[in-house]
């Protein structure tokens, strides 16, 4: 599939310094299994000027650019399946802590750190890097950027937009923008940080941040509670917000069927209950020395099972239940790739839409696909994985074809109750067709004027985010 | 100065229902009386689709449009004085709160609602809106995300962008942008959000607003402590934050000069210190019910005299001691005014470098010109007000043809220190100039391509933020 002109465009390349390889196998692939690449070449830039470098070549002979983090992305973003085959660009290289600076909160990273290397950095200068996700070990701080990742923790401390001060990227001209600014506030100019971010390498490659970091907390409370359903759940998360305030860091709703399904594919794991709960809540409460997060949780248990928004329930006792506890949350999504989704929704809705939405989907997805729903997520968020899956003992085969219609019509009821068809996943390739549908038709003609105007000859990630042209 | 094609285009505009009227004074002029409008109209849609009905007049027939929200900024975005006369934008009849949904934390509001009705909204339904700044009973809700205006409040809550779930824009052509989404996760596509938030009105003009409510601190507590010098403050805000996380809502550095300045413009304030301190703090904890921020409070203080960081200080012992140290506080910006800056600036810093800015910059700007420095701001956030006068008796005329010079001088050596010349005013038209010499050319470039791209006739806000062609 490698064409002479492919390799005398990578031979120029490696001329320049920079690494470059025929693409392995792992850059073609992406978790969902859904997008395949094509044979290619990978550049491996050791610095941002190197991708500078890159991208300037790409740009004098338009070849397109494949940006590539850590290969986690749920939506597509990372593996190019149609046009012409780009060069992909991975920053794995680029993988140093720049600077830490514990007296202000803020950390400097390259954009190939990993998550987890993010959080132990901080870890070790005594503060805490607030994202945290399933997929933290492999995921890099620039693909998180790049999608606007959000994950466990975004109801204390926001998507990772949120707590990200600065970056420095590659513009499609292969221009440096040198925005690592460390300010809490800075007013000069379009914010061109918000627009990279969440922009999934269409406008240029994020090779750099500066990100927020925080104390630690030192005290934390974990509790599994049942809950009669959904608008119970959001009850108890006023409830915990207007008596714990910002202490409030994880409130995480899990349905029945994820009970049922990791009994199935983890007998192993403990589960929280004996009895199957049809809604449960597993939350956390975070406090700085002084407060008593454990005699907060107890309390605010006793208080919601007065006012019966709770029937049951556990505060962990000890740090191995509450790891077990989240164990058990963590190993819900392998569960679900266990079992095999025949549709899966990563949508966001207003609370105070969630739990009408929750008690009409049902019957709806039931009159085209009856399957068994698996919903689990961020209620703080009002984020859910809402999942559809085969009957005990089905094959996907059965459903497969009704998946498209599944999908269709729980983003038009997402839609139409003002929530999102993509809540921390982003658009990629997955749902580029779900964005041109839903999308505001003035937010898509900006978007792609803004594209043109940055990125003219169209080699940022190709096919991400808006069709190809 | 009207022609009659001024009066022609006025006309027609009335004649589609929209209220047009010769802009009176109020409309020409801005605080701090540099820039001065030019006789002109001004338009006063009544809804979202008035504003885009004037957007496309003006789109048809080449007229500039100045957006104008409260008329409180402080750097003459809202004022036009060069090129040609622009048909002034007002929205102050779009004063409704579209709605309020206590339950989820978010309130819908038209761009014209002024930031004190927006928090009497929100205290109405027991909620707190989370934006507050000295100018806020006339300060507009769309200006303010304009603007991306700070405050008070930004220590704890963020800048107004970081509140803000939504907005609605008619944009440069018209079209009206949906984007009032009332989500806290929403990856599909571009943020225009953004984008829009603190371009100043030169790309859209913002017409509504979701924005998150909090719960209100059912307690608060209040401290004036006095500091021997920055890198003390710095020390003690670490401190704070560590032992009382997030309910650290307000910690605003004040130096000597404030104090004398205050004695003698206004004699009759209640001085929180019989002896003016060289550096003092005030700051505040809000928390939720079950704490006791007094107590926390307290208890900081104590540690804090302990560890040698505070010598002297009050911790407000009713509701007038707390309502009579912000009075002090926000009576400042007005004394600031009757003695009349030589030079005055609105510069953050990453907060390792404020202290090395604060010692090093008074023998510097001696050197040019030996006033009085008066140093106030959100140290929290980085972001300080420093401020040159003439010494006491002397006229500022001694000393203003060199206010330019110390004005580089402050900013060059802000810049150097990887700090902004724009925290949180903007850059309007004052410091269009600052932005081209200090900004990155990288981002210049990119903020003229997306300029040009979305207001290719440059209709909107002409002269502010970027230079007119």
């Amino acid at each position: 599939m490698l064409t002479d002109a492919d390799q005398a465009f990578a031979d120029a390349l490696a001329l320049r310094g920079v690494t470059v390889k025929p693409a392995a196998p792992n850059y073609l692939e992406e978790p969902r299994d859904v997008y395949h690449g094509r044979p290619g070449f990978v550049a491996l830039p050791s610095d941002t000027d190197q991708v500078s470098e890159v991208v300037k070549a790409c740009a004098a002979a338009g070849v397109g650019i494949q940006p590539y983090g850590g290969g986690t992305g749920l939506v597509g973003g990372q593996v190019s399946s149609e046009g012409p085959v780009p060069l992909i660009v991975s920053l794995e290289r680029m993988n140093r802590v720049r600077a830490i600076y514990p007296e202000e909160d803020t950390i400097v990273l390259d954009a190939g750190v990993t998550v987890s290397e993010a959080q132990a950095a901080a870890e070790a200068a005594g503060r805490l890097f607030p994202v945290s996700y399933g997929s933290q070990d492999s995921a890099r701080i620039g693909g998180g950027l790049a999608v606007n990742s959000g994950g466990l923790n975004v109801l204390r401390y926001g998507m990772v937009r949120d707590v990200c001060l600065g970056i420095e990227a590659v513009l499609p001209d292969g221009s440096i923008l040198n925005g690592l600014k460390r300010l809490r506030k800075d007013n000069t100019g379009y914010d061109l940080r918000h627009l990279l971010i969440g922009s999934e390498g269409t406008l240029g490659i994020i090779t750099g941040a500066a990100m927020r970091l925080f104390p630690r907390p030192a005290q934390i409370a974990t509790a599994f509670l049942v809950v009669r359903d959904p608008g119970a759940a959001i009850a108890l998360l006023t409830l915990f917000r207007q008596r714990a305030g910002e202490a409030v860091s994880a409130f995480e709703l899990i349905s029945r069927t994820n009970f049922d399904m990791m009994a199935e594919t983890h007998p192993e794991a403990r589960q929280p209950f004996e009895t199957f709960p049809e809604w449960a809540i597993l939350t956390e409460l975070g406090t700085g020395p002084g407060a008593d997060p454990e005699e907060m949780m107890t309390a605010l248990f006793e208080d919601a099972f007065e006012a019966g928004l709770v029937s049951d329930g556990a505060v962990a006792q000890s740090g191995q239940q509450r790891a077990d506890f989240w164990h058990f949350r963590e190993t819900i999504p392998e569960a679900n790739r266990r079992i095999g989704a025949i549709a899966s929704h990563d949508i966001s809705l207003p609370l105070s839409e969630l739990a009408g939405f929750i008690a009409e989907a049902p019957e709806a997805i039931a009159a085209i696909a009856p399957g068994r729903i698996a919903c689990f997520g961020h209620l703080g968020d009002g984020n859910l994985h809402y999942n559809l899956f085969p009957q005990r003992g089905d094959t996907r085969d059965a459903y497969m074809a009704r998946s498209h219609d599944v999908s269709d019509l729980v983003h038009e009821m997402v839609v139409a109750r003002g929530g999102s068809f993509s809540a921390e996943h982003g658009v990629g390739r997955k749902k580029v067709g779900e964005l041109q549908r839903w999308g505001d038709p003035a937010k898509l003609a900006a978007m792609r004027a803004i594209k043109t105007a940055l990125d003219p000859k169209g080699i940022m990630n190709p096919g991400a985010v808006l069709p190809l042209l």
